[in-house]
């Protein structure tokens, strides 16, 4: 089966299209269609550019959609209804909902006979706990707006938990496993017996571990504190936590951890100080899904991050308790998985 | 020596009198003043009640100073400069600081010819590592605004750690200790070898724990969200942080965790639920300090809740990977450790 992949950001839309038989998956294109908003109008003409390029035998096409609220616990095949609802959390990921939706509707009009598959970074997260999604502000705010921990990567996560029970052969539902996303953002999530159980990004990307640019974890009070410092609105103090803070706002030398790498070799200061702040702020996560998990049997690391730094991975998992657990790098292929839930549920259909 | 303590809350003072002869303490006064602002008009006229309640055998005041920022590592005896350092830092705690000042002010008149000691709740953090201490924002809010990791309730975790040494009959040196204040408020800080490495409560006592009305920890991206859904100002939103949320957020029932555990014995759904987001926070912050002092010797509770619960302390502690701790309800004793400071540092002056 030929499954075209969409992966929509705000200015781009990269693709892979694959061939796969049975279990196999085999690559046959890849690219991106980039600057989108300038060289290139809109999401929809970048969509005509990509599907040009294709010859007539793409047999489905899967969609990676950020944000699918509550509802949707694993990918489905997309109809107006999922549409519909894909546009209703809109208000939950206005960056990022709004270009997928407008990648899918021009797809499933230039490619209207073959199914379409939404896939979401959030559905992996619908299996945690009601204690661990919820927060403990006023009820009624979880109840009128839906505020709660939703997770993100969620995609990466479980294609690194699924490899990961591979290469340890055992089955997913035997293990208990942390996965480590740390690419442009970070993220960490629990994984018990091949359930996501816990995750550090919450009803945004910008909470948990420290990222490129984003603060992680915060005291909430810094924000009115800093809006009166500085003569500064709510929207612009957020904006500086997601845009200015993290390693490059300690750093202040790039949000780019191979940058900061060289410069803390050469002794700086800053760079220094933001690895030790990033480091730390993970060895808390794994103590802490360790703990809620009663144990761990492996630790797992991906993203640019993850996949390229094994003296960071090291650093994190120095002496940390931790003794007897597997560590595994893992390169993600978010891709690949999306492909693979394509082509499980348009067979699953057709049988 | 006889050692008169002087607790102010932002309407009230609270005050013991110690007689201490060598390393024993006896307690030959206590009480409170209360609804300062109501039946008594200021932090002033209760010092004076006080004062009058006392013989004139009094040979050391100590206070109970909230906020110290970043100067103060210790106790100290006061004199005009530290009284303009607690001045300066109110910024910082605008509900704390001045109403301590006002009743060290009073009482530094009326009892003129007697030393005065100040005891810092932020003072015992003052180990911390940069990396524990700095949020990933920019570091010019640092540096500018001393915005960073203070934690409180210091005093209450520095007396139950060296009380657990002291039962373990183990130096504290020697052990890695986590103590849980849970109370009204509720922190939690990890004790490695004498010295605290890092606390729950940040840059104000909001981060952290699920509290009583306090939500703690929070995705900071909530707060602009809820702006704008509820149309209300970024001032509400904390009030409501700090005010409205944590256990009665959640179960809609009391802020008092006694209330809420009746009421969950009686299968309340929300009663429940509220008691599971307060314990799970818990438990990820045990296994996060675990990874972060390499292990862990002892974890200690203490507050309200953590003296008279111990139900709920066993559910924290259950299926949680530490198998090997000892777990130790110590009652807290805050104005005995101001005493004891009061008269070690006036001792030493004396030598």
């Amino acid at each position: 089966m030929r499954v075209l992949v969409l992966n929509s950001g705000s200015s781009s839309i990269k693709y892979k299209l694959f061939d796969i038989v049975e279990n196999k998956e085999k690559i046959l294109d890849k690219g991106a269609v980039e600057r989108i908003g300038e060289k290139i109008p809109d999401h929809r003409s970048a969509v005509n550019i990509i599907s040009k390029k294709m010859d007539n035998q793409i047999e489905a096409v899967g969609h990676r959609i950020v944000h699918g609220g509550d509802k949707f616990s694993e990918s489905v095949l997309i109809d107006d209804e999922v549409v519909k609802a894909i546009e209703h959390f809109s208000s939950l990921a206005p960056l990022h909902n709004p270009p997928s939706l407008l990648t899918l509707s021009e797809s499933r009009r230039l490619l209207s006979n073959i199914p379409h598959v939404a896939v979401f970074d959030t559905a992996f997260y619908q299996t945690l706990p009601e204690y661990a999604y919820l927060y403990a502000i006023p009820y009624e705010f979880y109840e009128r707006y839906r505020v709660r921990r939703y997770g993100f990567h969620g995609t990466s996560h479980r294609y690194v938990a699924s490899e990961a029970a591979r290469i340890l052969k055992k089955g997913i539902d035997k293990l208990k496993i942390i996965t480590c996303h740390l690419g442009n953002g970070c993220s960490i999530t629990a994984v018990k017996h091949g359930k996501a159980v816990d995750t550090s990004m919450g009803f945004t990307p910008l909470e948990g571990l420290v990222m490129g640019s984003r603060s992680g974890d915060l005291d909430p009070a810094i924000i009115p504190f800093i809006m009166e410092k500085e003569k500064i609105d709510v929207n612009r103090v957020i904006d500086l936590l997601n845009k200015e803070s993290g390693l490059l706002g300690i750093s202040k030398i790039s949000n780019d951890v191979r940058e900061i790498v060289k410069k803390s070799k050469l002794n700086d200061k800053k760079a220094k100080l933001a690895l030790d702040v990033f480091l730390y702020r993970i060895k808390k996560y794994i103590g802490a899904y360790a703990s809620i998990m009663d144990g761990v049997d492996a630790v797992v690391f991906t993203g640019g991050i993850g996949e390229n730094q094994p003296d960071l991975v090291r650093r994190v998992l120095k002496d940390t308790m931790l003794k007897d657990i597997k560590v595994l790098i893992i390169p993600t292929d978010e891709e690949l998985m999306i492909a693979r839930d394509t082509y499980r549920i348009i067979r699953k259909k057709r049988l």
